[in-house]
């Protein structure tokens, strides 16, 4: 997750975590988590540029006052997110291996410093056991998650460890860097850019509706990789970054309606998107595709939502990735959805509350 | 916690936090997480100036190839740290006020950053809540931690919740920054440096003595302030990294025979202590003085230990906490405590495991 709300709703800030199990949530939390947010703008300092509202946390740590070079210093932001992975409530035993558990873990936080154009630099693991975990477990749990960091060369530098009370809970924080003040946020959206997505949307949602119809039955994890080893966008965010493309970016971890209401209500804006244009995954074998509704609401895709003015040339394919022109940024606060005959219809977000019945 | 093992034997990595609440534990998870720490291993990269091992991870992010300038940089080095507070293992409800557990929380976290020597910056929350939790509960937690952070200048930049299966969880991240290469590491001390410590050693653990007595009756705060509203030791650590004094530095969470063998191990030395000269805390009302036992191995004090070359003046106060000097530094790899009769024997870090009966 991101070291802010994005989770539920865009008012909330520090907020819950995109949860594709099925469990009844009680809301008044939320409140209570915008005071937190409300409280914590008492302590802001001039170190961190960004907090609460985005994918990342962008820190600018200033040599201290003294110490400072009177050269122009190419100085680099550095990037923090964290992310909660706990047993019945992000994964479950009977349903996701120990090594598909370790590697979204860390998928979730490399995600979000893909969202900001950034490269991932290391990662810390807090980890609670509870008493009887196969011993099997934490080896699968740590090769999943250390395979999936050696591919992007990122050091697992710490973190801590403790008994559980209950079930196995993990926290990943990701720590990133990119060159100051080159951070992709989700604020950047003009009226009249183009929406775009990366890859294909609702084949992780498909693979936890699925599993909720016959417990206990495991997918195999080939037939829906976007839910079991879904790979973070990080060299697509950076092109996008380096290129200088994209106006704003979120990644999909709660659905494409929810994220692009975050994108629109961090920009001011709203947008028009074309239901015939959003991609679908081909899920299961044979492969059939997800229906609209999981692929506008479904979360933990891991895609890249993004905005580009109208001047800039977007290839249909980015750092091996199929790129969708899927709709644009308006004037006004409303989503709406325009289907195949053109009639328009008002777009809720409803990613993250739609798995939650 | 550190970013590493420190709380459960020197051998460990990613280590079990230091809890003060009577649980049994497992100890083959220790084998576990050593393997998790050798795995990790393969994904050092040159970012990570120092890992697992020690307070904090440092980590040195350098802008880019290409992307560098030609002058010499002041550069800062990046701390990280993360620590669970689980209800049940860290804290009872019935024992600390929502309140005392947010601050506690928070200081952990702080602690570390001043073991490095380092300025803190920038707190992440992560939050699970159980169902039915008392509204008033969050509140009185973030006024807890956001006091404490506002007193050090850190920001509360972000986090995650979640809906926990069981039980209030909280894994709270603090990033600190310090000039490069200026980091206090565990492993300076050399045989002959002098072995100091802040204030006094066993209130925290008395606290949790004393209510392990009488279940469900709560002490006053007041009585036990090492316990309830520990202050981290951020102003000392600056002091003596500025100054140059101190050669190795830890804090006293595991309890000091058990962080005194992480500085001989970190090391490779060994340690000679004066039963006598190791500051008791005086805790209740009336207050009286703590066991040597319970000062000699009772954890979560959050003061700091350090070691100092003979040829360094270390005053008796510093930053307004008193500085006791408590033993030295030897060859070998073993540690000692030395008695009033000047007999020797054989000091065993027993810290954690000492409350896990």
């Amino acid at each position: 997750m991101p070291p802010t709300s994005r989770r539920a709703g865009s008012v909330a800030p520090l907020e819950a975590a995109g949860s594709l199990i099925v469990v009844a949530v009680e809301i008044p939390e939320k409140a209570l988590i915008a005071k937190i947010r409300r409280l914590a703008k008492s302590t802001t300092n001039a170190a961190v540029m960004t907090g609460m509202g985005d994918d990342c946390a962008v820190l600018r740590l200033q040599p201290r006052i003294g110490e400072r070079s009177k050269s122009k210093q190419k100085q680099n932001d550095v990037l923090v997110t964290t992310d909660f992975s706990l047993e019945a409530i992000h994964f479950r035993r009977d349903w996701h291996s120990a090594e598909t558990v370790g590697h979204r873990c860390l998928a979730r936080g490399l995600s979000d410093i893909a969202a900001m154009g950034g490269e991932p630099v290391a990662a810390f693991l807090s980890l609670a056991l509870p008493r009887g975990l196969p011993k099997g477990w934490v080896e699968g749990f740590a090769q999943g998650l250390l395979t999936l960091a050696k591919r992007y060369g990122v050091t697992l530098a710490g973190g801590d460890t403790a008994q559980s009370p209950d079930g196995i809970l993990a926290d990943i924080v990701v720590v990133g860097t990119l060159s100051k003040g080159k951070s992709v946020f989700r604020s950047g959206a003009r009226p009249g850019d183009q929406i775009y997505v990366s890859g294909e949307l609702g084949g992780s949602a498909a693979a936890v509706a699925e599993m909720g119809k016959k417990a206990k039955r495991r997918l195999n994890p080939l037939d829906y990789p976007r839910h079991f080893r879904p790979e973070p966008r990080i060299e697509l965010g950076r092109m996008l970054r380096e290129k200088g493309l994209a106006s704003a970016m979120i990644d999909t971890s709660d659905g494409l309606s929810t994220d692009l209401a975050h994108i629109c209500d961090e920009s001011g804006a709203g947008a028009e998107i074309l239901a015939e244009a959003v991609p679908r995954a081909g899920v299961g074998k044979p492969a059939r595709e997800v229906s609209l509704e999981l692929a506008l609401h479904g979360g933990e895709d891991y895609e890249l939502l993004f905005t580009a003015p109208r001047s800039k040339r977007i290839p249909s394919r980015i750092a091996g990735v199929p790129i969708t022109m899927i709709g644009q940024i308006t004037r006004g606060r409303t989503m709406f959805l325009i289907n195949e005959n053109g009639v328009r219809r008002e777009l809720a977000a409803q990613g993250w509350e739609h798995f939650r019945k």
